[in-house]
């Protein structure tokens, strides 16, 4: 990783504000608090200051992350697959999105990894963790192993099926895609949702798990329902779904994931330091409510 | 369960307004809807409704339940103790609070079951629910094994160790205590979560089951921790900690169980019809994230 620039606009704190974030029909969340980072362009920027939940990242008007809980979802997107291979099996690991370096933060604790690829489009993510976000930085800033590319996941990835590289592990951190349409353009990250991404990702990753990080049904119910159909369509029986509860997303977040291994079963031995990943949660987390199954996953 | 008559005022909704539920400092819920019911008194009682959550339950200006996924806390509030009793142990249940008659009637769903007695200290709860939110009734509302007592469940409990009364499973299903600390008053549910309450308990339910709802950690992390602490010096070892996603109250909720039989393991061979409950979920529910264990659980 080379070291970056910082070519943010440098800014004070802007006046104190009571923000809402839209999350349902007729409900929001309501942060009070500080604006001390805003930008537009093709992703609206913002990180916003609040009393309780630290610094939150907003792209698009919708919270990403909060520096008070942002842990449990590296975690749980990065540990779960992890854990779920055993020693030696994860070498290369290829995250789409993940800008803000929290799962390669995650993926960077295992001494095994060899190099670790973000790709991600938009070049202001990571510099706004780098000036805001510190703690999502690997314990290592400038790890040797870790390479950053600004560039569309989908391009990248189609180049390297051309080249014929493969991974043991591929992450989809990404936005959640179509929530925020505006009149002429889609969500950035709705490519990465769709089967022909999932084909060229099945090249890519042969015997390798592909997570995917799908939203919290119970307000977004579409978009785990859609993931997982295209998981299923694309990865057949390798298909599962996991869940994690991050309280400022509301309800539990969805993960879905295909592994050529029952990802129930942790078969590696060590563990990195973690604050919300314990062993019994690798097969735990598998475990849904009947109505994600009958209302949710159904085909 | 005789029937009741309605002495709530007749009113029409109000005009549509914003509410804001605080959760944490500078963090609140915002709702758009219609106040359909308010009462002030002991317990300031208002129901809400809203596109999203349908029809809201707020004593004292915290959201109790919302008629969308009220399912979800009854379900997981009684049938993980339930499903851990082995058939033909569940005759006699208790719930202190609960005029809201959720708990109730997932109680009621085991045929097996002869007499549940409510001592809700709230006439007016009741009354809400029948006129406002009818699905939290008992399939048959009349159904004679209910009996509803209005009455501090404090009080009622001593009498019925005095006349050396037994359980087989006590649900404490109260409103979370300490946190509308008025300049002169605790909450009402104040003394439900203390030493004395659960020692009387304890002789109430000899061999039995007592879950109390304990309130969701992430913000609340003071009311898990002294009612686990509680339970830990009255019950022992037969102290264990579970867990269900409330997507209205944002993360997880906890509930202390004092169980003589390991609970993780389910007893029971049939399970009422449920939307959230699974056989799968009685052990996954005790899986706890690591920092409930080093940071709010730790004696």
């Amino acid at each position: 990783m080379s070291i970056m620039e910082d070519t943010l606009p440098t800014e004070g704190p802007g006046p104190k504000i009571l923000l809402g974030e839209p999350v349902q029909r007729g409900y929001s969340y309501l942060y009070e608090g500080f604006v001390i980072y805003e930008e537009g362009g093709e992703q609206a920027l913002m990180v916003f200051e609040n009393p309780f939940w630290g610094r939150v990242l907003f792209i698009n008007g919708t919270a990403q992350f909060t520096s008070r809980d942002e842990f449990i979802y590296h975690e749980a997107l990065v540990h779960i697959p992890a854990q779920a291979l055993p020693e030696g099996r994860l070498r290369r690991v290829l995250i789409c999105g993940g800008g803000d370096y929290g799962a390669a933060r995650e993926v960077l604790k295992y001494p095994e990894v060899e190099e670790v690829i973000i790709a991600d489009i938009d070049p202001r993510v990571p510099e706004v963790v780098r000036r805001y976000f510190p703690q999502l930085l690997p314990e290592n800033p400038e790890d040797p192993r870790l390479k950053l590319f600004t560039v569309d996941a989908f391009k990248l990835v189609k180049e390297m099926v051309e080249r014929g590289e493969t991974f043991d592990l591929i992450i989809i951190d990404s936005t959640d895609p179509d929530v925020s349409v505006t009149e002429h353009t889609l969500e950035l990250s709705h490519s990465l949702f769709g089967e022909e991404f999932h084909s060229l990702l099945k090249r890519l990753a042969p015997e390798g798990l592909i997570v995917q990080q799908a939203a919290t049904p119970f307000t977004m119910k579409n978009i785990l329902g859609s993931s997982y159909r295209v998981f299923r369509k694309v990865y057949g029986p390798e298909t599962y779904c996991y869940r994690a509860n991050i309280p400022s997303f509301g309800g539990d977040n969805a993960f879905v994931l295909r592994s050529p291994l029952d990802p129930t079963v942790r078969r590696r031995k060590g563990l990195p330091e973690t604050r919300y990943y314990t062993p019994e949660l690798q097969a735990a987390s598998f475990v849904l409510p009947r109505f994600w199954l009958t209302e949710v996953l159904h085909d």
